[in-house]
């Protein structure tokens, strides 16, 4: 299968080129660089040491001989080379990563409010007119968030997989309608992927876009089968305040003997996926495209759900760190349940990766290793919801 | 009251400003003049001879010994002119018609997808950021449109204003929600304000803005009390075969002695509105804005509804018109019913302007009195939204 990856070069997106390569698709990665470049106004540094992708790729050539391709440019605003690239390679798929993803940068200032708006909407409506005017009907395969749904929603009823069955009363009686699951983000982030949901519906049914959306939980771990073949193909580790996601946070926090940071009390139940479950739902995602003139197909992409004080337990108990609970930076429901229906990959054969696997201690050991990279002024999340809302101060010098 | 007025130089925002002021607000129109450069882009020109807005506010001065400010930027893409502005001005309220507003317009081309989509999208969020990041607690009123509910969708059940109650079956029975009614959107621009929808809901909640969302159906008509004042206070009448709406295309086209032009089989049922209504709505939603910490408040904004070729008979019956059944340049349901609530202004003293109250001969009379300047070849809608419609030819000279 020919694929392009938008978004390659980031923390889901590269280890994702990675495996489709494996697997022997002809992968083309474009990037714009651009989460390198938050690195450097945030003034921190991924804590794995990971190498310019120049060099990921030939380190990739050299472990697994397979080529994969590079074009820079910026989708989001370079719309005419989206275009080109379509029709130059006439890809079958592209699988689109290139959005901000962290909630907490997204409501780090008003720029950052407006370039997450800007640059996932325009990048993720670039792509959809870009697959129309070519005439080349690429799937799209988009990460999208559980955090669309918001949580604790629906009551005692699962989150579906993207649609609800609701009943509409009429005179003449109820109707049943399957519906889109009414948006409820929590962040300009979230909101950024409901928005595209509405994108996603209109260009499939105007123009019979195929699109699968793929609602994932919160990542943990950070290397995969393909990207321990070569120290030059390591992951992403994020663990600053605002791309260092909880349980990464907590497993990097105890490496550095830093106190695991709780927001709010911890009873926020999540959904969460391994890495290594990331890359392959993308591939089995390409492998099942809906049709022409479907709707968007939409996966629920997690493998379990925890409540943030019982993961922060967990990795105590396993390492011996302490607990600090601290102010909640952002808006939520101090406390939530959380039924996620995932019942489609699990139908494709995928094989849930679950903490009990022993990748928490995989993932512990990269923290150690490389804690000597960690700059600990940059732990705190800082971002806040609201002006005036109370942080943390650091913990550790 | 303190009212800027965000696209004030349009066709419903020049009106809605000169009713503001002549009620006793304080009005400062902001606008980049992007409607008359898309006139240029067109080739057309407004069948009704508009002045230059520095014109049009010295001659409303003039009649009405009323100031009007006027302040020229994009809010799209001058994010901080809208913050300096509402630290300067801190108005009770903005009322928001920045937004590239045809459908068909929308789906002309690529260039026109992408540029309604930034343009819309872009000049909210702006706004919406540029409020929180000012701290000018400013209300916001934007128009929206009946398009973002779809039609047919809800059976017999009446569209509601903005949300409707639905159940949702659980384990232990059905739970009631009021959700933003789901979003149905026919084109590119009508997409867009349900994007706008997201953006509102968000920030009400996250940041405690005031948003009334004005749900309009087609305005017809052109001049209210205020610009009949003089002739150089003139409003916008479009007569082209993008942002020519329904029943003021008919009106047109029978003063040109040009054949009623309607598409498929007439059977789209749609709801009006005369554009002395529109500013009286706007008017009412400013004096009962929301609460701080509501969600946003959502009007119907919609006086009657009627089947377009009943309209065309009605046209054609008035003034001897004939009428072509033209393929439809549109994707959308060839017949629809529609019953719109639309309490909500009816309850706060609207009394309605319907077709019967002789508007449609005046609305006439203003079409036959400019009808040499209407460039007969720009009649017919000719964007399509898919590639490869069937449109019609010109059918005149």
């Amino acid at each position: 299968m020919n694929v392009v990856v938008l978004g390659g070069d980031g923390f889901c997106g590269w280890p994702t080129a990675l495996h489709l390569s494996a697997r022997g698709d002809d992968v083309t990665i474009v990037d714009n660089f651009s989460r390198r470049a938050i690195d450097v106004e945030l003034g921190v540094e991924s804590l794995t040491p990971i190498r310019p992708i120049e060099e990921r790729i030939a380190a990739w050539t050299e472990s697994a001989s397979r080529k994969i391709d590079l074009i820079e440019f910026d989708l989001a605003h370079d719309y005419e080379r989206m275009v080109d690239l379509l029709r130059d390679l006439r890809p079958d798929a592209v699988v689109h990563f290139a959005e901000q993803r962290a909630a907490p940068y997204s409501m780090r200032s008003s720029a950052a409010k407006r370039y997450t708006v800007d640059n996932n909407v325009s990048g993720t409506h670039n792509l959809l007119c870009a697959i129309v005017e070519s005439g080349v009907d690429a799937a799209v395969v988009h990460l999208g968030t559980m955090g669309v749904y918001g949580y604790g929603w629906s009551g005692s009823a699962p989150i579906p997989e993207g649609y609800l069955s609701v009943k509409v009363p009429t005179a003449d009686g109820d109707i049943e309608r399957e519906i889109l699951h009414p948006a409820n983000p929590g962040s300009i982030y979230h909101m950024t992927k409901t928005l595209d949901q509405l994108l996603f519906s209109f260009y499939a049914k105007n123009d019979g876009v195929r699109i699968t959306d793929l609602h994932q939980g919160i990542v943990w771990g950070t290397e995969t089968p393909q990207t321990i073949l070569d120290p030059r193909l390591i992951n992403r580790f994020d663990y600053d305040g605002d791309y260092g996601t909880v349980l990464n946070r907590f497993i990097m926090q105890a490496a550095l003997g830093h106190p695991l940071t709780v927001h709010g009390t911890g009873g926020q139940t999540r959904a969460f996926i391994h890495i290594r479950d990331t890359v392959r739902c993308v591939g089995l995602a390409l492998d099942h495209p809906p049709q022409t003139g479907d709707r968007p197909s939409v996966f629920n992409q997690v493998t379990e759900t925890h409540q943030v004080r019982e993961l922060a337990e967990l990795v105590a108990r396993l390492t011996g760190a302490e607990i600090a609970y601290l102010p909640n930076p952002r808006k939520e429901a101090a406390e939530n349940d959380l039924d996620v229906t995932r019942d489609r990959f699990l139908a494709l054969g995928l094989e849930p990766t679950t903490l009990s696997d022993g990748l928490l201690e995989e993932t512990y050991e990269i923290g150690r290793k490389f804690a000597d990279r960690a700059d600990p002024s940059k732990i705190i999340a800082r971002s806040v919801w609201s002006k005036g809302m109370e942080t943390a101060p650091d913990l550790m010098d």
